[in-house]
């Protein structure tokens, strides 16, 4: 296992553990406060990107998303094998991350969730969430790289209360949380709609960012990140 | 269209986006305490806007604001032309961002706003929000030019919770709520005042930075930045 | 007036309008659960600290708390002329903070708090707030001089919840908060020990910092601030 | 007293006395709702880390933990003379601080806390909280020196809400928080299991650092920092 496949399975372990366990946490002490709920879920997720990303960032692109590593696939920064790679580490990873966060837990370790997350309201948010991800990420690494642990941590953080769906805006998190029935979940029936949006925020935002940011730019950021 | 007015309308749609529909997530999920929604709303604002004046500061200075614009023309950053272009863009750019928020929460995309808010407390909140926003923008681009977007996130953040009206500080802004009728909007008969009062803060600021700071240096600090 | 002298007037009244404002702000809102109104009341001074001390501290080392001033004196920094001055544009921005609070949400500007705030426990947590509070800025401005703002931000941020007086640590603003009967505030005939409390803490914190830090380079840190 | 042991011990004093006040000042006011109170605590400490680790850090390390300054010590940053020097300086000086916060709260300030924190669940919990808190250390002082200060605040900031236990990651501080009856207790009979735990995560995450960062600059980091 190379370098930058260990870090995409550590990071997204930790980073699906931190998702997973703090809905648990949440929904278990608010007493029906949803929103205080929503508050620690937030507050871990993004304290918990902005860590994962200062450290492994140097070591892998620090994507724990395969939304993001298409993205940099189209741009040049890793060939198909790597991006392959990235996205099985994610997965692999980031599963054993969410049981974990049930073991730690006292839950059943495996577990389908029940929970329904669909409509157009809730499509529509999935495909803005992942736009203003990729966005980000792709204008702050052009503009002041060592501002993307920063900016990603603060977007997800925004985006946990501005769109409809919590902002998943990561196909392999939705995966993983149709394995875990707690606050974070998904029902499994659920998921694929949620990921095809995802997608096609991603490439929007590569759109509108071939016209926000030069084009030589873009492709000379994305291979010295990576 | 331009580089810079793109800008200003992308980051306005993501920005007016992030106000109304955290409001919305938070009066929806916080059992009725109010402060719990505000707390959602305002994190959520000052996340976004450290992540959009980091990304396209560069490209349009970031304003999304028609009283920042005011007061970089009178600066001389921009000339009326290119003042306008941004005007009008945070204008369009941020009803599509309401109207976004709106469809994503399932909820009617046209709406007028029935939330009173007026009398001379609120009036006088605005101008105090906004002198301390325009005063924030001039004395941070100053001394420490890479710390504005942490400047102006941590203000607004602050402004939501000590200026009796929450700190709108923006016209863009109080037109864009106006056209919803949900935890952040505005009723469109109040719009006009607060309107003034954002204007006459944002000219006692700047008439307050010329006092602080070195006149010479003022101007190039916006002719550097724009 | 001079320049450091407007300084300290304009930052010692917006940081004490966002200390009162935030506190109505609150507890207006949170439906009697003071925990929730203390988050909205900590996170609004933090960052208001935070944006201050950004964009004044290169202009008057951004005190706004004689306690940091007599300290400085100390060290040489400023000479008595200079640091009376100081105080003085605490205490006079400071109290036309809390006034222009009460005007904003409609309340008597004039004021005198009925709040007990007293005992031996208070005082030891007067002493060690701005023990930290003094140690913590001396310390980062050794160290790391562009961490003081978000040092000292996030200094306040945690005092305001492990100290039992929820860390005044500064005595104009003691003075200016026995003006407001509001979360915030201070019977009159309380604010004598709270500001004694306080002088001792800063004094005390001077001594560690010169076993902690070697005394030439305090000195001369001090001197290149002001 | 050295100057390094002096460190530790001031700022286990401040980090130990923010974790216990600010629970007890969280559990006085949320009106039973854990979630806030848990939400205080945490914004406390992580803040409290941030500020003591940028103004002691470049003094002692700022451990403030045995865990870290045993791997340092493998990693042959000190000699066993300097950890155990560390080690004691932080069992005292926590012990202090946990001692003032009950003085500070007007409680007795002997007590034994009677707080169950047991079973599989909660010492998986340690594990992985104090892994993943010395692969933060350690990589992020690999890659980014000066980010270390938010990334360990940030870190645990997450590692309170993502695992089961709330993350103690610290001998000391489990041995202090045993010496209190209140919202941040554990019993003196639960502290030995969560002490095992903390070290096996500890030296698991040296392993998955050598594994992540080159071996050589790993040794050369830590020699840099202490």
């Amino acid at each position: 296992m190379t370098r930058p496949i260990l870090a995409e399975a550590v990071g997204s372990f930790l980073l699906f553990a931190t998702v997973i366990g703090s809905g648990v946490m949440g929904e278990s002490l608010a007493q029906g406060n949803v929103a205080v709920a929503l508050l620690g879920n937030t507050i871990a997720t993004g304290a918990m990107l902005h860590v994962l990303i200062t450290m492994l960032g140097p070591i892998s692109g620090a994507h724990f998303n395969p939304a993001v590593t298409l993205v940099f696939r189209i741009l040049g920064a890793l060939d198909t094998r790597q991006a392959l790679g990235h996205v099985a580490a994610q997965i692999a990873g980031g599963i054993l991350g969410v049981w974990c966060a049930h073991a730690m837990f006292g839950l059943d370790v495996l577990q389908l969730s029940t929970k329904a997350r669909s409509g157009a309201g809730q499509w529509t948010g999935e495909v803005v969430a992942t736009f203003g991800l990729v966005l980000t990420i792709i204008g702050t690494l052009h503009h002041r790289p060592r501002a993307v642990p920063a900016a990603v941590a603060l977007y997800i953080t925004a985006a946990y209360w501005f769109t409809s769906s919590t902002s998943f805006a990561n196909p392999a998190i939705t995966l993983a949380r149709s394995l875990s029935d707690t606050f974070a979940g998904i029902a499994p029936v659920d998921a694929a709609p949620f990921i095809a949006c995802q997608l096609a925020g991603a490439l929007l935002a590569l759109g509108a960012a071939r016209l926000l940011f030069p084009q030589a730019e873009l492709d000379k950021d994305a291979t010295a990140d990576a």
